[in-house]
Parts: C-alpha cells; sequence; structure tokens
C-alpha cells in the first residue's frame, strides 16, 4: 500500500462495518484509518479485532472522526435516520462519502446529502455491494447483448432473508425511529436497484405497492411487493421481506434471451459466483425439450464484491485528491434512482395500493 | 397393452395433438382409436404420420369421432372457443374428457362442460402436462415439508416464448373468435395453475393485474402480468408473454427455505428435469457467504410427462369403466380454480387494473 492508499474513518461498530473493515484491509488502495463510536471502549474493541493496524485512531465519537484531518473518506453505517445529520456534516467536513444502504428516509433528505457532497467536490457512493462484483458486470454484459438478450420485457426481483425473533424484537431494521423503512428499505433497497440495472437505470414512470403488505406492531413494514412499469411495455415487480428463509432472485426477461441469478446480493461463495442465461430458444420438434438449453456461466474474483466496491470507490476519491478530477456522478445518480423508487412503492403503500408517479 | 386399454379418439389435427398422439402412444393402458377432422384426408395424413396402428379409424368429421361406441375418451385440442360446443357433446355421448387448455373462456363455460361429465359419470382431465412429470411430485413434496420449506410466503411465476412474425399474424391463439384470452389462456394457465399448486390450491382470494397489458391491433393479450393475494399473507405474482424468449420458472419462497425451477412447464430435456432448493440458510461469520448452500435436484423419468398424463387420466376412466368407480374430482376441481383466476385477472384487466375478488 502506497502513501495514496485512501484513509477511511468509520462512524461506528456497526456488524456490517466488520466486513467493510475486511473490505477495506484487502482494497489495495485504501487503509484503515480511524473508527469512532459514542464509547471510546467499543471503539477499540472493534479497531483490535477487525484488522485496524496499531497506529490507527480510535475515537469516542462520529465528530472526532470528522474532525481528523488525515481521513480522507468515511464509511457510515449508521441507523438511517441518523444518516443525514452525519453524512451531509461528513461532507461539510470534507470526506468523501461512503454510504451504507438505505441511504435516507426518503429523497428529500437524501438531495441534502448529495448537494452537500457535490458543493465540497467529494465522492458519494452507496454501499450497495453486489453492483461491484466482477458477475455483476458479465451479467450487464449479457443484458446489453442486443442478440442474445435483446430490449428487457420483464424482470423480477426478490430479497428476504428469515430473521430471529431476536431481530424481531430488537434490531434497528424495525424500530420505527431507526430505520422507518424496514424491509423496503433494506432488502428491498437490492430487489429496486436490482430492477434499475436490469433497465440500464431508466427510471420507472410508475410504482404500485401489491397486496399485502406486512407490518409489525409499530407499523414497520417486514414483507412487501411492488410492481413498476415504465414508459414502453417493460414491467417489473419485486418482493422483499424479513419473514422468508433467505433468497435472493433476479429473473430478466427480454425478447431474446434471459438471465437468472439466486444469490445476486451476496453470492453462496465468496469467490466464485454463476448465473445462468438462455438465449434464442425453440422448442425442439413436438415440444418435448428446448433448443439451445440454457447455460451456467461462472465468475471467479480474488477481491470479494466488498473489497472491489472500496477499490473502486478509493480509486476515484484519489482521483480526485491527487488529480484534481470531478467525482463520478454514476453513483449519486442511481442512488438517488432507488431512492425515488423506494418512496413511490411507501407512498404507494401508504395511499392504499394506488399508483405513484415517479418523478426525477 | 391389454384388452383393458383405453381407446382415445381425437378431434381435429392440431400441432399440440401429434405430442399428444405420442403420449397416447407410449401410455402402457391406452390406445389410439380414432382421428377426426373437418377434412378426410388431413386426418388420414395425420394417422399416417402420427403412429395410430393400421386399423385405427379416420373420421372426416369431429361428431364420427364422438359416435364411434368404442372409444372410450376424447382429446380435444380445439381453439378454445369451440371447446364448450366439442366437450359437452363429447360428454353427451359418453366419452371421457381430456380437454386441452385454456379449458373454456370463462367459468361459466367450463361449469356447463363440468357438469355435463358429471352427470354422465365421466373423468374430467385438463391437459396441463407438467402436472403429471415426477418432478413436479418431488417438488410438491418439498413445498409440503414444514421444517425444509414451511409456510409459503410468495410465489412468482413466468411462462413465456418468443413467437414468430407469422404466429402474431395467423395462429389461432391471437384471434379473438379463436382464443380470446390469448397469452393469459395460453401461457398464463401454466403460471395459475403454478401459484395455485404452490398455494396446495388454496383458492386466492383477490386478483389484479399489473400495468400493464399488451395487446394485438384485435385486443387479444399479448403479454400480462398480475398479483394475488390469499385471506392470510401469502401474495403471488406471475408474468405471462408472447413477446418474451422462452422461460418458465416458479420462485417460491417459504418461512423456512425456497424453491426455483426454470423449465417447469416443458423440462429442457425430455428424461432428465431438476429444480433447486434452499432451506434453513443462514449467513456464514461476516455475512460473506451461505450456509447451507441451495442444492440441485435431479428427476429422472422413462415415460414423458405427457405420457404419464394419458396414463393417469386412463387408469382413473379404466376404474369407471372397468370396477364402477367414480371419477376423479381433484381435475376438475383445480381446472376450475385455475380458471377462476383467469376471469379474475382478465376482469381486472378489462376494468383498469382494479382489484378483483375471486369467489368459488
Amino acid at each position: 500500500m502506497g502513501e495514496e492508499a485512501i484513509r477511511f474513518g468509520i462512524l461506528g461498530c456497526a456488524e456490517i462495518a466488520r466486513k467493510v473493515s475486511r473490505a477495506i484491509s484487502l482494497s489495495p488502495n485504501a487503509t484503515l484509518y480511524a473508527i469512532g463510536s459514542r464509547s471510546l471502549e467499543k471503539a477499540s474493541k472493534f479497531a483490535a479485532s477487525n484488522g485496524f493496524p496499531a497506529h490507527a485512531k480510535v475515537y469516542g465519537s462520529y465528530e472526532a472522526v470528522l474532525d481528523d484531518p488525515d481521513v480522507d473518506a468515511v464509511y457510515v453505517p449508521l441507523p438511517t435516520s441518523l444518516h443525514l445529520h452525519w453524512a451531509v456534516l461528513a461532507a461539510q467536513k470534507k470526506k468523501h462519502l461512503l454510504l451504507e444502504k438505505p441511504v435516507a428516509l426518503n429523497v428529500s433528505e437524501l438531495d441534502q446529502i448529495l448537494e452537500a457532497c457535490e458543493s465540497n467536490g467529494l465522492q458519494y457512493m452507496d454501499a450497495t455491494m453486489w453492483m461491484h462484483h466482477p458477475r455483476t458486470h458479465n451479467m450487464f454484459h449479457f443484458l446489453s447483448d442486443p442478440h442474445h438478450f435483446g430490449r428487457l420485457q420483464s424482470v423480477h426481483a426478490t430479497f428476504s432473508y428469515g430473521v430471529s425473533p431476536y431481530f424481531l424484537e430488537n434490531d434497528i431494521r424495525v424500530k420505527p425511529d431507526l430505520d422507518g423503512l424496514g424491509t423496503l428499505g433494506d432488502t428491498g433497497w437490492y430487489c429496486v436497484r436490482a430492477i434499475l440495472w436490469a433497465a440500464n437505470y431508466e427510471l420507472p414512470k410508475t410504482a404500485r405497492a401489491l397486496d399485502k403488505p406486512t407490518y409489525n406492531e409499530a407499523g414497520v413494514i417486514l414483507a412487501c411487493g411492488a410492481s413498476l412499469s415504465w414508459e414502453d411495455d417493460k414491467v417489473a415487480t419485486f418482493y422483499c421481506s424479513f419473514l422468508s428463509d433467505m433468497a435472493m432472485d433476479i429473473t430478466a426477461m427480454g425478447t431474446k434471451g434471459s438471465l437468472r441469478v439466486h444469490d445476486y446480493v451476496i453470492p453462496n461463495k465468496e469467490k466464485e459466483a454463476t448465473f445462468s442465461t438462455s438465449s434464442n430458444s425453440d422448442f425442439v420438434e413436438l415440444s418435448i425439450g428446448w433448443a439451445p438449453n440454457p447455460c451456467v456461466h461462472t465468475t471467479l474474483t480474488d477481491l470479494p464484491q466488498e473489497a472491489l466496491m472500496v477499490k473502486e470507490f478509493s480509486s476515484l476519491v484519489g482521483a480526485i485528491k491527487f488529480s484534481n478530477s470531478k467525482a463520478e456522478e454514476k453513483w449519486p445518480t442511481i442512488s438517488r434512482k432507488t431512492q425515488l423508487v423506494i418512496d413511490a412503492v411507501k407512498a404507494s403503500i401508504d395511499n392504499g395500493l394506488q399508483p405513484v408517479q415517479i418523478k426525477d
């Protein structure tokens, strides 16, 4: 790791911060530089057990991380309701921002965060890790192929994981004052991103929540679905849940082919991931089989997707820091589109499942 | 083949009748006995090229098949708009009925067909062939397992095949006076059946068509989707189309596991079919993988699913004919439920995507 390594500060000791700390360690252009928690003891323990170098800074507050002039970028895995405050403050303190999802409670909050990053010349990226897996690029290549996939007609995405009774009582993701979007913000975020990704980030025109969302006693969504439609004939559906066993599917159907993946968010295995495609299939004589048959494609990766995310983010930060580049607009743009769709689905849930127009 | 073999008559020389003729030949308890077409020449050609024995009867009308006292059962692959007339007449002539899907234009027509079968003590079965594949039984066994699948939460089904420009101009499935339900009756039938099957045939309470159905110039549906919901928290979606490349997916998510199949209607290969399951999966330490990983299950079959359908149907017909058994009610019951859901989706499409209550 040369002097050019981007120095990360982490705000808080969330469980997910352990995985991202490892990713920062693994990334060739990033370094674990500081950790801040409201409890200095917790921060010290976290640093000790998550591969922070001996010289890393350990702070007893989030502010202290932001006030450290040697921190280049912060990773923010705080509860969503705290994002607006800490992300904006981080930007004001000139820290590039890797923001855990869901990035905000709504697009109005996100716009304040994005404005703070933009006006300070900072790179923003949300921590949607699977976007950085080389399999994702290979799948996107297939979806972009006019001869083997054609024009997208329909896409269905799922993400669920069966949570424990303890989670259902205590996790921040079921608390209205912490992660008010519940599973829609947590697992639904990935479904919406998957759909946007499959549609080459064309924003749908309409969102409608499906019968019937499940809530906890505090009114937080535990399971829900929605349908999306575009100006043309493309359509999409998704289903996200805390109440079903693990599932992470994308089924994308095009005029000339289709694509399936069953572990798009977190691959079954870290270094080897598969997806399957079918192209220009027809029935064989008498319609007793297919020709050609679907294919399975395997992608190998040395660096896990989380490290590839950190590497990409750090590379953009480095270009700004060392080469006066401008921030890459793709990441805030797709983050905002994801939030716009989430907001529309939430509005549809709140208005009795009426369709909601999505406006940029 | 003993004397007990059920003697089939076929009404019409539809393309699909070629596959079912082969299935009748392959089934150990059935025999190709008669073919009728409005053209005697067509019927003769069909018999000659589809394995009919030399002594098979070849008729220049459908009536003649029904009037042949030695015909036990008829297979009816006529355009849907002709089903009511010919299926009821067949029943009046005491012929057991294997009816191609979509079975009727609406449930009121189907009820007349079912009443004619029932009052004449006849077996009715629709020709939803994949129901009879041993893989289907294996999958159902998994879905019924309280420890490995749990309670169904969500199911998504697809069926599409990319049709030719010729098909889009000329096929009966795009003609309002022949198969007025278009792709909803053709490919949607399978999606709805798959959803009912996954829900152990519990009828949903509500159907709502999704934005936005695609029609041809004559107003026949070429692509559409719908969401279904039950009294409890189960939900389902499907997408059916003539405009996407081949796809036949079921994704069923339960509280403790999930199931995926990608060729449920017609397996990729005739004698070997797979599906995959996942059960009680959790993230590994640091959430960088799954444990346990999903499993692939392979089912081998000597007889193709179409022959197993004919065998099952003939066995039921034989029990009535030779052992005074009563008709098996499962088959008309699930056929009627499928039609009820199709009708509700069609009604929702016709009423501007409003929800439609499904009443038994």
